[in-house]
């Protein structure tokens, strides 16, 4: 079987706007292209809940037809994105994951899929995502797991709780993909599977239209195949100019040595290392830190989102339908059936607390590193047993979950080069509403440390499976 | 015993500052005026919980010196302000009507009273309050009830929580008072003590320095001997100037007929009835409304304030002093307890709610009258059992918990002038933050009914208790 080849993996969403401009390219031959690598290998790798092939033909014949006759939509016409299964996308079902029944809780097609359409994307469909994004492995046992693309062998987990979008974006399968982020849950699956994730900052991007995890956390991100994709996508959707690469010289990036850099992989130690080195050695100033409030943020994590989602669900729908929902999401889920509205209202002022500490450690550093995960992508086996997952879980978001709890934008960048053959990812945060300054500070950090090859995924690998 | 006389119950604030400026009074004279009286009434009154007579006369004094110097700092220089013991003011001691220790949670003076200061207020004490501002009656059993001035028999309620500034603000002792408002607080008070208050939308004025009872509700708010005066400090604290009475040709004012006008006093109908008669004869159009959505803002009021306090207080320091408590604030606060986090996460939905569906309903109109409160003041022997404490506590909020919980801000203008012998408030409103066209109608309503004349209090009834 021949699969075609990825129509963006050369030169990103630049160069895909310039061949399509000269009329090298259109549209609707990405959106073939895609289409032909989802029939090849979504057998094996299973990111997309739903794939909308021929709304997305012809939306992209379309947009060629538009742009033939003189309009161009900006950066991001023509362009073919995956958005999480937990946004609705007007036309196409939403399961958030679930097979319970949920759709009054999201509604209708939000804003953002809006402006994204608005930019000139083309929607190929949904991936898949954890339940009600409530997880970080990527795992879900009633609506099914992508497969990380990494490992041919063993079936390693993606991350979560944006599994297809990551999975989706490391196998060429879409230009770009669309996540959410409550603790994680685009960094996350972007180091799992070596892909660049980008969550912004709760409020840049409006969140009507996705699955309310936590109305408090829940923030929008992006899968893309480098950071200066993500750059120009920001860029677009902000109308503002894309922001170039932050020159090295003068930089400083706080490093939390604490906390963050605890209970490491070797794999991970190794390349967050060399990759320091290599920041180091651009003339980067690297400035150990601390952060002596994150176990502070840790007890508020679980807690607020477990308590939102509780409300958001309500009790009665959350338990009459918890023996239909994946183990892990509903013993989570049911830790907030019993925190009281005082012990709340207090997460909520830690938060706050939280926030306004953080944008202070920022005034004299332009943003903190450290690894995305602590460790590489684990297989699924290892979170068979419930109290496995448990621990597993708490370590994955060990260095996300503190970017959400106090407000911070973040993103995730592949850093596995010289290491392997699992990825590796080093996070990079700002503070709040800084995207544009955390973005050039990503592109230069890819400049410096470059973009690693994707996984060689074949068809055959969906006759073994 | 010769009482001395009220420097500004003769044309008020604006009077005053033209004598002031002329040098036919001084600030120093203004304040020993009010001490006199104070002096005099409080005996019988028992208004202030704390006295900062050599604080006040040395702050007059100076004030007198530099406007005579050249430094003139506005309107309200040289007035002499009560301040509800529930805001810190340096230099004072702060209860918050009660005698639990709670400055922790109250902190150092805040932002609103600083900018008093700063616009040339001398603060003459603290005013008692209901414990933790938590009831309406304005009874506090811990530390002493301020008596309804207008009975000189029967010890009637001044309604709260803002009580010992309503009764102040009544019987002459001091310029102006100031209060908070979670609830009706201000309004309540006013009412039931025929002086004007204003409510403000939350987040005009800072709270911090404030016991915070309830930081989603919680409201400063003013006391005053006429809209005219709460219409020239709103103005100098917002740095605007004064919006002149609204014309009443075109106005359009909302009367919401249901549960707004359900349970009156015949009293509160009479004086409510003829005042609306007043407003429509001068050429207001009085168009009769529904709020559909009042029962929801009744039942989020109660879990959502009880919820706040907990949190505020703490569990264990509210289950350590809850026998130190006054009666009937134990037995609110303790539902607080009990309160699962989804049922306050869907109150606080409720009321954002409920903020946009006001917003929409005051498209059409200009503001909104009805009954400030439904009763005039019971006696506070009426409130001695604990369940007709609670229903006559409900009763008496039926009118203003709305306005906190849909983000409204309010005014109470009294109309007993033709009743009597009891005060009675109207209250009017507005959508948030529309406070400058709130009290150009108040300042309408005011030319229109006239100010009511204050209570006669002689030093005898102090001998007389």
């Amino acid at each position: 079987m021949d699969i075609p080849s990825d129509p963006l993996e050369d030169g990103g969403i630049r160069r895909f706007g310039e061949r399509l401009r000269k009329g090298e390219i259109t549209s609707e031959a990405a959106v073939k292209a895609y289409l032909g690598r989802i029939e090849a290998l979504e057998p094996h790798l299973r990111a997309y809940e739903f794939v909308a092939a021929d709304q997305a033909l012809a939306v992209a014949r379309s947009l060629d037809r538009l742009l033939t006759a003189g309009t161009d939509l900006g950066p991001l016409m023509g362009v073919p994105v995956a958005v999480k299964d937990l946004l609705a996308v007007e036309g196409m079902p939403t399961t958030a994951g679930s097979k319970v029944e949920v759709s009054d809780l999201i509604g209708a097609e939000g804003a953002f899929v809006k402006a994204l359409k608005g930019a000139g994307c083309v929607v190929l469909g949904k991936t898949r995502t954890v339940e009600f994004a409530l997880g970080g492995a990527g795992i879900n046992r009633v609506r099914g797991t992508p497969r990380n693309p990494w490992d041919a062998d063993v079936f390693r987990a993606p991350g979560g709780s944006s599994s297809g979008s990551a999975v989706a974006m490391a196998a060429g399968l879409c230009g770009f993909a669309i996540g959410s982020d409550t603790g994680g849950s685009v960094r996350g699956p972007a180091a799992f599977c070596g892909v660049f994730g980008l969550k912004t900052t709760k409020g840049l991007w409006p969140t009507d239209g996705v699955f309310p995890l936590s109305p408090t956390l829940d923030t929008i991100g992006l899968l893309t195949g480098s950071a200066a994709d993500a750059a120009l996508i920001a860029a677009a959707l902000q109308g503002r100019p894309v922001t170039p690469s932050s020159p090295p010289r003068g930089l400083r990036l706080g490093r939390p040595d604490d906390h963050f850099f605890d209970n490491l992989d070797k794999e991970v130690e190794r390349c967050t290392t060399e990759a320091v080195s290599v920041l180091e050695a651009a003339g980067i100033t690297i400035v150990p830190i601390e952060v002596p409030e994150v176990p502070i943020a840790d007890d508020v994590f679980y807690d607020l989102i477990a308590a939102e989602f509780i409300a958001v669900m309500g009790r009665d729908r959350f338990l009459d339908n918890r023996q239909r929902m994946d183990r892990d999401v509903a013993s989570w889920g049911a830790t907030g059936l019993d925190i009281p509205a005082d012990r709340y209202i207090r997460c909520l002022a830690h938060h706050q607390d939280l926030c306004r500490d953080a944008q202070r450690r920022f005034q004299n550093l332009d943003g903190w590193i450290s690894p995305t995960r602590p460790l590489v992508a684990p297989s699924v086996e290892a979170f068979e047993d419930a109290d496995a997952y448990r621990k597993l879980a708490r370590r994955m978001a060990q260095n996300t979950r503190y970017g959400n709890v106090a407000g911070l934008c973040g993103t995730s960048t592949p850093v596995q080069a010289s290491a392997g053959p699992l990825p590796v990812g080093l996070q990079a945060a700002c503070a709040g509403f800084a995207e544009a300054k955390l973005l050039s500070i990503a592109c230069l950090i890819e400049d410096l440390v470059g973009i690693p090859p994707r996984p060689v995924v074949k068809p055959f690998l969906a006759e073994k499976s």
